[in-house]
């Protein structure tokens, strides 16, 4: 067990004042600062207040959050947090928003567990990161009990993820879609060599093998999340003979079912159209959209869950939700040709 | 919402009778209480203890048990079911075992939600079944908050499943050996079809194209979970030049070094083993087992969380827990031809 004692020792420093740094005391210069988390995230120093005897007061997560937006009901953050934050409270755990733009999460921002312990968070939530971005990188080797949505990073036994279960989702909209008669199915994705798009095409890939309907390759291709992507796409799909589009998200669903109607087609009539997520939108469109909801509240709940579980040291890796199929007017029997 | 008035009503008999049926009053013959529970959930008749406003003692969940040992601390099902009732009793919850060759079990076998109910059970785990059992069929479209280990039935919100994450498990042994140098790695399954059977040979196949290491039909074999089953594919496996064999238990694991040991070759000199679950006897082999560790009291305690989750509507499908390696000495650097 790495004590205090050992961290002055190694640093040639007073145990005050490696105490006073983890303490975040402000008469210690920054620079000590960072020299004694890091040497004690080194040395395997383990943070007491983790623990469950800590204080009420003290027990703090965080919610960090970049690229997604989440300040209205009609916006995918929105439930997720809502959800997190209502299952914390029923834990007597206290939450904090943290907007990665913010410069309170960029001033330590060259070490995660620096930042998480002088802030006296017990564990994180991180949401809307790219597996690009730098504090991704780092949650690889965290000792800090964290939470990812829709990223994977296997082998740290604090970091576990949390998503919809796509397989499932898929494989509900797919076999649905067979049943109405479809054969040419075509997907589009979200942005390129993301986790979840990758995860997402082979769940589609699979359930098209296993219900015995051919996979064609121009008929998935990658949308990138942005608005306006349908239209780099869609005529091709059209051209190909695709009678339904399983899409990523509900945003790049109503992209699409705007192109095919500017291309002067018809959503059921003549193409099937399915969205994922049943953002709160969704209902409205027109025609309104069959979609795979992902239930945001109850992801957020699982969250906490998880990361109430790694904090007591239960090695959770990934907490997978049931996937359901709200079946609205964008799908229709696929059109025979008479 | 479906009342009991509406059920007395459809079978044309007074709400008292249904009422008294719900609560298996001893004056209703067995008759009338089947074919009362039958048209409740039918109906979706919603029971209400299964809320959170019940009273503590009647918190009650149950372990149904079949095909697996856990009497004593050597056997696999010892800690799961240690895991879970010490996760139950800190949420105060009640835990019955139930072993499914219990008459008891079997008294209402036709109809798990009945059985569920009739017994005031809010949720059950169910371990070691079969996915041919009755009862595990029945689990398609029970309504009653049921986590399985080690199989996985979709498309149901109330059901879902514990596991340890078998890709990282046999990602870290499969990349431990390739670091030690090792090319000819032969995988022994345990029982064919299953779905845990099935996962496993997946990710092993998934993981030596991932690292580049070519995947030899003829070093994959089913070992079917049975004593000394490993008499049947050790001497294919040598003549085909495996320097590494990754088993699917460690009481396989253990078999494999009794064969390997008896037809004259050394383990790990000749040829390298590794288990799967890490059982207390597998430290102490000839020699000591290196395994892929399955924490069966956090799988326990998941499993309760899990179900906690399930019977407060939040749909969990799937938690996988960390998989860690555990390296001792049935395992070395491959053999070098000099």
């Amino acid at each position: 067990m790495v004590t205090i004692k050992d961290i002055a020792k190694r640093l040639g420093v007073a145990p005050s004042t490696v105490s006073k740094s983890l303490n975040n005391a402000d008469d210690i210069s920054d620079e000590t600062k960072h020299l004694v988390f890091e040497t004690a995230l080194e040395m395997g120093y383990k943070i007491k207040r983790n623990k469950n005897n800590i204080g009420l007061a003290e027990r703090r997560v965080c919610i960090l959050i970049d690229n997604m937006e989440y300040e209205n009901h009609d916006q995918f953050g929105y439930d997720l947090i809502l959800g997190f934050k209502n299952a914390a409270t029923s834990r007597n755990w206290q939450v904090d928003i943290i907007p990665a733009n913010l410069n309170a999460f960029y001033e330590l921002s060259n070490n995660y567990d620096a930042f998480m312990i002088q802030n006296k968070y017990s564990g994180a939530f991180m949401i809307g990161f790219s597996m690009h971005n730098d504090y991704l990188q780092q949650i690889r080797r965290t000792r800090i009990p964290t939470v990812l949505f829709d990223n994977h990073i296997t082998e740290n036994p604090k970091v576990g993820y949390v998503a919809t279960d796509c397989y499932e989702g898929i494989g509900m909209a797919v076999k649905y879609l067979k049943n109405l008669g479809h054969k040419k199915i075509a997907f589009l994705n979200g942005t390129k060599n993301t986790m979840i798009s990758d995860e997402r095409i082979n769940a589609f890939q699979q359930i098209m093998n296993e219900l015995s309907l051919t996979v064609y390759d121009e008929l998935m291709e990658n949308g990138y999340y942005v608005p306006n992507c349908a239209k780099y796409h869609i005529p091709a799909f059209l051209r190909n003979g695709a009678t339904a589009i399983v899409c990523a998200s509900d945003l790049i669903a109503s992209d699409v079912i705007n192109e095919v109607t500017r291309l002067g087609y018809t959503v059921p009539d003549d193409i099937s159209v399915i969205g994922f997520d049943d953002l709160p939108f969704s209902a409205n469109l027109t025609p309104p959209l069959t979609t795979i909801k992902q239930d945001r509240l109850s992801l957020g709940k699982s969250a906490l869950i998880l990361l109430d579980g790694l904090i007591n040291d239960i090695p959770i890796s990934k907490m997978l939700l049931h996937a359901k199929l709200i079946e609205r007017t964008s799908s229709a029997h696929v059109k025979t040709n008479l």
